[in-house]
C-alpha cells in the first residue's frame, strides 16, 4: 500500500483526489518542490523547503506550516512508504474556490505530497546525454517554481521527439536553462551558468555546484552565455535534483568535449556525491 | 442537486474530483473554454468549440469528441442543471499519468465541465469600469487558451487590489490584452485592437465585434497601439465572453471619454446584443 499526504493527513494513494475547482487544476495556481531521497533521507531538504516558501510568497500563497514542521511531515511519509531511494514531491495550491481570476479570501491552500522510487541516472551520468536547442517561450517569472509548466513540457517533448534527453532553452542568443534542469558550460577551466534572475529557476543543485566550486577553488561565474558558447564549450552539463550533475556530450548533433564527459564535470559529480554522502550516508 | 461532467459522464457535483497526478493538476497541462448561456442556449458555441479544438491541437492533446458531439453533451448538462443564464465551463487535460515532463503514451484526456449561474454585468456595461496598466509577463503562446494562467491571475489580483476591474497588460509600450478580456480603443471613429497573433487570445467576442463592425461600416483595424494611445483614446473598451462589451472609463486614475461610456462602445454593445438575441432569443 502506497500513501500520500493530502491536506496534512496521510491517506491511501487510491483516495488521493482533489476537487475540480481546486485552483491548481483550473489555473496552475500553486508551487511545488521535488526533493531527492537517498538511504531514506532527504538531501538538501532545508534548501528546498525555504525555496518552496519563497515561491509561495512570490504569488501570495500562505503555506500554513513552518519549514521544520513540513520537514517532519515529509519524513513521516517517507518512513510510512519505506522509501529508500527516490523522490518526494510536494505542492501547495491556493486551494478550492469557485473559479475567479482574483485570489479568494479565507481559503486554505491544498497540500499534496507523494513519494516515488527513482534510481540514480547512473549510465547517463557516466556516458552523458544529448540535447537540442529550443526557443525559451516561458513567462518572465521563471524564478518561481510554479505549476505553470506548459512551456517546460513542450520543450522537453521536443527533446524526446528528437531522441534527446534535454532541451536547452534560449532567449534570443542567450541560453537560460533546460526544461527541468539548469545548464552550465565549462570554458578554460571556468564553470559558467546563467545568473539567478527572473529568467531561470535557481536550482538547489546549481547552488550546491556553486558552493563546491568555491570550496575547491574551481572558478565559477554567473553570467550570460550564448548558443555559440555552448557549441564551442570545453564541457557542458546539466544540474538538477534528479539528474544531479549530468554531462551533455552532444548538442544539435555536434559533439561536445569529443563526445565524452569532461574532467571538470566528473570532478563536480564527485564533489556533489561527497555532499550527498555527508547528509545521507554512503550510496551503494 | 448540481451536476457536472467528468470523463464523459454526468455526475453529482459532490463527486467531482480528479486524481492528484492528473497533468492538469501538476502542470496546468490542458486547455479550456467558457461559453455564455442566455435563455438556456449557448451563444457562439460552435466558435468556442472550434477554438478549443485548435488550442488542444497546438499542444498535441487529442480531444476524443467532434465539436458537434461535444455541443450535445454540453447542452445535456445545461438542461440537467436547468441553467437559464450563466456560463458553461469546460476543460480537457492531457490526462492522468505518473509525473514526467514528456507527454505520456496511451493516456485519455480528462474532460471536465460544469455550469454556473452568472448575471450579465449590466451596471458595469452601463457605467463603465476602471483599469490599471501592468507589465505583460506571460509566455509567448497566449494564443493557446491553456490552464497556465498564473500571469493572468497576478494581473487581475493587482487590478482588484487597486480598486479596479481589469489590468491592461503591455509588453514594452505595446498594449496586448486584459487579464481575462481583450482591449480595444476607439480613435476618430476607428476601433483599434491588437492583431490576433501569439501575444493575445483571439477572443470570440473580439471576433464578433470585428464582424459587426464590418457589417455596419464601423472602421475596424487590427494593429498595435500603445499605453499613450489608451490614455488619449476617445473610448476604450473590453470585450469578452462574460463582460460582453464593457466600457473602460478610467485608466490609472485618468478619465477616458470624460468618464462615461462613448458612443461607439454603446453602439457595439447594442450590435452584440442583436447577435445574442438572434442566437438565443430576447434577453429580459
Amino acid at each position: 500500500m502506497e500513501y500520500v499526504i493530502i491536506g496534512g493527513e496521510i491517506v491511501d494513494r487510491g483516495h488521493a483526489t482533489v476537487d475540480i475547482e481546486d485552483r491548481g487544476y483550473q489555473f496552475g495556481d500553486g508551487v511545488y518542490e521535488v526533493i531527492r531521497v537517498y538511504n531514506g533521507k532527504m538531501f538538501t531538504a532545508r534548501e528546498h523547503l525555504i525555496r518552496l516558501q519563497e515561491s509561495a510568497e512570490k504569488i501570495s500563497i500562505q503555506i500554513p506550516y513552518q519549514p521544520t514542521e513540513l520537514e517532519e511531515m515529509l519524513k513521516g511519509l517517507i518512513d510510512k512508504n519505506n522509501l529508500s531511494n527516490g523522490i518526494i514531491y510536494m505542492q501547495f495550491t491556493r486551494g478550492e474556490s469557485p473559479r475567479n481570476h482574483a485570489f479568494p479570501h479565507n481559503v486554505a491552500p491544498t497540500f499534496v505530497a507523494y513519494t516515488r522510487k527513482v534510481d540514480r541516472p547512473v549510465s547517463s551520468m557516466q556516458e552523458g546525454v544529448k540535447a537540442i536547442f529550443i526557443d525559451d517561450i516561458r513567462w518572465l517569472r521563471c524564478d518561481i517554481k510554479s505549476l505553470n509548466l506548459l512551456g517546460n513540457l513542450l520543450a522537453k517533448q521536443k527533446a524526446v521527439e528528437a531522441g534527446c534527453f534535454e532541451a536547452i532553452q534560449h532567449r534570443g542568443d542567450i541560453v537560460t536553462e533546460g526544461s527541468s534542469s539548469n545548464v552550465a558550460i565549462v570554458k578554460n577551466g571556468t564553470v559558467i551558468t546563467h545568473p539567478a534572475n527572473n529568467l531561470i529557476l535557481n536550482g538547489i543543485t546549481r547552488q550546491k555546484v556553486k558552493q563546491v566550486c568555491e570550496q575547491n577553488k574551481i572558478p565559477f561565474e554567473e553570467k550570460e552565455f550564448t548558443i555559440e558558447d555552448v557549441l564551442h564549450a570545453d564541457e557542458v552539463f546539466l544540474s538538477g535534483t534528479t539528474v544531479e550533475v549530468t554531462p551533455i556530450v552532444e548538442v544539435e548533433e555536434k559533439k561536445i568535449s569529443g563526445g565524452t564527459p569532461g574532467q571538470v564535470t566528473k570532478k563536480l559529480q564527485q564533489l556533489i556525491m561527497d555532499e550527498i554522502v555527508k547528509e545521507c550516508g554512503t550510496i551503494e
